[in-house]
């Protein structure tokens, strides 16, 4: 640790000061807090590491090489947010613990309005290469009383650690939305989720490597579930045992949303008599709702 | 103010913490710490503005507008650095006071490598528009030992406010270099310096305008002063009476950079003969050189 001299401690203050006030015309006083604290901490971090001038031409250049691959297609700001736990830390403050309501997690890039609806019971898969799984569950509010017709929405990456739309081709697979029945439940074929890595061939994949890092993500599945009066969650499912689960690249794991994804001997039942080739597993899902923020 | 209830603050501390602790395997000790200092912050400021997921999602777009609008020979993320006035923070932590040596400032986009050489008394502005300006000073160490052959680079936008790089011709205008004589004394003619906005068509004028700050710089003449065994002083001159002391877009004022910059009426004679039409200024900058970093 360096220690800083009181006079110049003093100096490096008052420019802070002066750059906090010259926010002070600003209209909008909640867009005037997020600028002043962000210059009080962006300031206060480079005086805490001393950060060299090349360091800050490093960095610099990083957010430049970010924005130059970034496109309506590829967003590395996002991959940064989320590979600094920013995301998380945003997602955590916006869905703050409320009684026993799921926790969220992650959106990803990779959910697409205008899913296919399958019937409760149906395939979400369309063909996505990976081992059948059955999902079930049931949603409720914060007092336990079932919720019908609660739309859910699920995505999840296949065996070869793909969504649909990161191939050529325009297919819809792995994807799909249902309801809830009048009890409150829900049920569907899937696919045993997988690991994968986000995109790491730009300068994110660069920075996790350089500080040793891998960019997999834990096995998963996606859900959100909107229902009106109710807040919408956004959350994974995680596969208990999955080795990842201490390092997901993108810090998506609550212990809470780690689930038994039971493995079936090949030939074992299918809970609906369906004919399913080789092995197979399950998965439960208990979803509580939080009430909308008022 | 909202309060966080003690459960949920646990969660954001212990997320924050799970970031930190991915980068226990960086190799570069540097690095973690960059990186550690980077989470602690970005997460304390998320979690101190309960920054929402609109804002979040602002917040992604307007990084990817500066990268878009990024390109060789223009720079967003330098404006947005200098405009939050890290740009400054870093320079006023690298160049910690040393006595009474001359404090720095930003260097700024404009300055070029090759700038021709005048001799002393020469005249920098090779056609710039606007009024002639008599600069002299002396270039001394921290004992007040004068060196001499110290080479000093200078730069500044014309009368119009612009740079000669701005301009879609070749033209090299208003940038020289020169070197002290063996009192360690210099003098040349330039242009009084004159305000000027930074670029503020992209992202970060939208910023200031948002904010209600201007994008006017306070005038200044650019300094660079290079010498063997000596710190490297970047640096300007500020012009004393300027209304935008106070305001200057990047927060690059030091009040002991602001000098006199004395008006000449019409046909008083100059320093060294020259026949000048109408009005010109003189000004005096003397130079306090700290030794290298050792
Ligand atoms: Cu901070
Ligand atoms: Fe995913
Ligand atoms: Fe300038």
């Amino acid at each position: 640790m360096t220690t800083v001299p009181a006079q110049q401690q003093d100096r490096e203050e008052r420019l802070t000061e002066l750059v906090v006030r010259s926010f002070d015309a600003c209209a909008n006083p909640r867009l005037q807090r997020l600028m002043v604290g962000l210059v009080r901490h962006l300031h206060a971090y480079i005086r805490e590491v001393r950060l060299t001038e090349a360091e800050w031409a490093e960095a610099i250049d990083f957010l430049t090489r970010c924005g130059h691959i970034t496109t309506d297609k590829r967003q590395e700001f996002i991959l940064l947010s989320d590979t600094l736990g920013a995301s998380m830390q945003t997602i955590a403050v916006n869905n703050e613990a409320y009684g026993e309501a799921t926790e969220a997690s992650v959106v990803g890039p990779f959910f697409v309005e205008g899913s296919p609806e399958v019937p409760l019971g149906g395939d979400i898969s369309n063909g996505a290469a990976g081992e059948a799984c059955w999902v079930e569950g049931s949603v409720r509010d914060t007092e336990g009383r079932p919720l019908p017709g609660v739309l859910i929405e699920v995505w999840e990456a296949d065996e070869d650690g793909r969504y649909d739309v990161q191939y050529d081709d325009d297919r819809t697979a792995a994807r799909a939305h249902l309801y809830t029945d009048d009890d409150g439940n829900y049920r569907f074929w899937g696919i045993t989720p997988t690991p994968y890595p986000i995109p790491h061939d730009g300068p994110v994949g660069t920075m996790l490597e350089t500080v040793g890092r891998s960019p997999l993500r834990a096995s998963h599945l996606h859900f959100m579930v909107v229902h009106e009066g109710y807040r919408t969650l956004v959350t994974h499912i995680f596969v208990q045992g999955d080795p990842l689960l201490d390092s997901d690249a993108v810090f998506g794991v609550k212990e809470s949303l780690v689930q038994h994804f039971q493995q079936q001997p090949d030939g074992t039942p299918t809970p609906d008599g369906r004919k399913v080739d080789g092995t197979w597993s399950a998965v439960r899902f208990d979803i509580v709702l939080a009430p909308a923020r008022t």
